[in-house]
C-alpha cells in the first residue's frame, strides 16, 4: 500500500457498466515527508474519501476489487483508508 | 488505472485463438497535463474506443480479463472507459 | 502486453516438471520504432513463434498460464501472437 | 520477497472495516549491505514484528492476503518473517 | 521469468509457519552477458538449486506459489529451473 493525497476526480460518462456508483479519484502518492512520490494515479474510492484528504491506497487489482467488494468489476487501484498520522522513527532509516 | 490516448492498433493475423473478436490497441499513457508518460502500451479494448480518444485503462491481467468478460483469454491490459475530462486541484499537489 | 522480438532460447535440462513440452524463449521488448526497450525477458511460447519473429507477449503470471492452458504450471510471461504490423498514428503522441 | 526494516506505523482511524485487528507498518526496503533501497512501503504485519526489526516482506496482494489468512481483506504487502541474518557469498555477484 | 545466480540464503528463525521445509535464497538477476541486472531478490527454491548456480526464476506470487505447490503459503518469487546455457542470437537485438 502507499500513502497519497486525493487531488481530483476522473469524469468519464462512457465507461465499463460495472463501474456504476463508484467514484474514480486522482491520487498523488507521497513520500513520508509529504512531498510527491512519482506521478498521480487513478483509484476507485472504497471509504468515502474526498479531494484534499490523506489516504492509504493499494495499486493492485485483486486487492482493489476486494476493497469495493466487486470481484467482477475491472479495478486495479483502490483507496482503503483515511490516514490520521504516521508514527515514524526516521532514525531507523540509516541503521 | 491510468489515463492515456489511443494512438493505433496492432495487426496480428496469427494470435491466441481466444482473441477472436477483440481489438488490440496501442495506448500512450499521459501525464495529467496531457504530455506523454513513459512509452506506449498494448491494450485490449473493452468499451469501443477509437484511435485518438482519451481513455481510462488498466495494466493488470485479472482486471483486464474481467473487463472483457473473458477469464480464459490471456490479456494483461484493457481499456475501461472514455474520459470526458479531469476535475483536478493541482494546488493540492505540493501541500 | 508488449511488442518484442524473439532472440533466442533458454536451455535448462533441470526444470520444474510441469514445463515438459514448453519452449522457453528470450524476447527483446521493442519500442514502436523497433529499437530495444529495456532488457530481454524470458517467456514461454504459446503460439509457435521462432527466433527472429516479431511477437505480442504478456509479462504477467495468470495471463501467461492461461495462454498455454496450464494453470498448474508456474509461468509469468508468455508469447501470445505473431505481429504482422502496427497501424500507428504517431502524430497523436504529442497531442 | 524483499528484506527491510520496520520504521514505524500508520495510524488510520477511518479504514476498510476488514482491517480490524491488523497492524499497518512502514517498512524501509534494504540492500544486502543494510543501506536503504528505494523508498519506504506500507505493509500489514503477519508475524508480530516491531519497529526496528529486520524483516522479510512481500509486496504482492494475493501473497499478502494469504499471509494474514484474510482473502477478503484488501492488502497488497505483508511482513512474513523476522530475519536473523543473511548467509551470503558476495564474490558470486560478479562471476 | 528472469535469469539469475543464487548468491546466498536468508536465515529467519521466526517466519510464517507455512514456510516450514522451504529454502529462502538470495538471487542476483543477470543480464544475458552475465553481468548483474539490478539488485538481488529473495526467492523460495522449487527445484533444489544451490548457491553459485545459474537459475530461471519468476518474481510473481501466484506463479511462485504454484511452483512449490503451496497455494496457501505467502510466496512471491520462486526458482523454477537450473539453466544449462542460453541459445542466443545477439545480432537480432538491433534489427
Amino acid at each position: 500500500m502507499l500513502i497519497g493525497r486525493v487531488i481530483g476526480e476522473v469524469i468519464a460518462s462512457h465507461k465499463h457498466e460495472s463501474y456504476e456508483g463508484l467514484s474514480v479519484m486522482l491520487v498523488q502518492p507521497l513520500e513520508l515527508d509529504g512531498s510527491p512520490r512519482g506521478v498521480p494515479m487513478v483509484a476507485v474510492d472504497a471509504v468515502g474519501a474526498g479531494t484534499g484528504q490523506l489516504v492509504l491506497f493499494a495499486p493492485e487489482g485483486y486487492c482493489a476489487m476486494t476493497a469495493v467488494n466487486r470481484l467482477q468489476t475491472p479495478i486495479d487501484t483502490a483507496i482503503l483508508g483515511i490516514v490520521d498520522h504516521l508514527d515514524l522513527r526516521l532514525d531507523l532509516l540509516t541503521k
